[in-house]
């Protein structure tokens, strides 16, 4: 069976969790507090991720991969989750490199900041910058949606759970998603599809 | 003939150069002043890519692909840049991840401040933050290539060229390679694959 190394806190940790139940594919789980440093140990930084992160997939002979969107990638393929046409391929890899370069850093860096650290942390002054450039890529999520049902093909793909596992937590860093229907209406019917679960399991539908 | 979306400082337009020439496949660039807001205009935003970013690759039928690691897939898929097995396709994958929020977001930033702002920027405020993130995403990569000679099944593939791109221009924005011996014998390995084009042709095997 394989072990998911986790976070409960972390969207990127989510993507794995909620794409391994879609493919009902067993795993176990062991947390880490990253606010207490437990992925930058001696042993983690040697035996599972040198670069000292969470989602690492660790596999009955040791072997780890790390990073949320190649373990979304290595599971996806061959499934229904990744598009057979090459074209297709690729613009799900342009929405996986968009999700870790311009809109992780501001929409998920702003919900640490906001219920990870302290009330007093001076990082809050970070929050009107992740903003600004949070809504860029949330617009740019929104002009897509409004016209498709998901983000590639209209299919549900890797490219919705990638892009999902943050923004549907978005309001916990501060973000306002009333002006976006479409990516509330986005979450609604990713909500619906086979398999899923929650981020967090008690607050199922109530995103 | 494709286009590609260009700008010669940027090492993510490299990418795509580098492997269209070492795949054979002609193409035609525009270049664009990214420091004049030429990539954020109107008609960009409209026709070639929402994100206001390059590269971008334009089809002949007015497709666009954006993200250098997207096209670098695309374009890779079924030639020996892209491993045939799931495994190491999935390292590949995990080494374009890493090279997007791990290693650009401080090596090309800090050359990016150092060589495209003016002396008096108040963004060098950034250098040594940027530096420290950085170094430490090159020690991941000289840990890697000092027991093996390229990134991923010891096979040149598009996780080198992604990374050989910000990282052989480093000192450009102030970091100090002596240290990296793999890395430094790894530019050398790269420098002589077949097709091989230099960044900034004036300064090949200058690197």
């Amino acid at each position: 069976m394989f072990i998911l190394h986790d976070n409960t806190e972390s969207g990127n940790a989510y993507k794995a969790r909620l794409l391994l139940s879609q493919l009902g594919l067993p795993f176990k789980t062991i947390q880490y507090d990253v606010t207490k440093g437990e992925t930058r140990t001696a042993e983690y930084l040697s035996n599972i991720n040198e670069n000292g992160r969470i989602p690492v997939v660790q596999f009955e002979d040791g072997r780890c991969l790390a990073e949320s969107n190649a373990i979304l990638y290595y599971f996806a393929v061959g499934t229904d989750l990744f598009p057979e046409d090459k074209w297709h391929q690729a613009e799900v890899m342009k929405w996986l490199f968009f999700e870790q370069y311009s809109h992780e850093p501001f929409v998920a860096v702003a919900k640490y900041i906001l219920t990870m650290l302290p009330e007093d942390s001076p990082r809050r002054a970070e929050i009107p910058s992740l903003h600004e450039k949070g809504y860029i890529a949330l617009q740019i999520m929104e002009n897509r949606l409004a016209a498709h049902d998901y983000l590639v093909e209209d299919r549900y793909s890797i490219a919705d759970i990638a892009l999902f596992a943050y923004t549907h937590k978005a309001a916990m860093g501060g973000f306002d998603l009333s002006t976006f229907p479409a990516i509330l209406a986005w979450f609604r019917r990713i909500e619906q599809t086979p398999g899923f679960v929650a981020m967090y399991p008690e607050d199922w539908r109530k995103s």
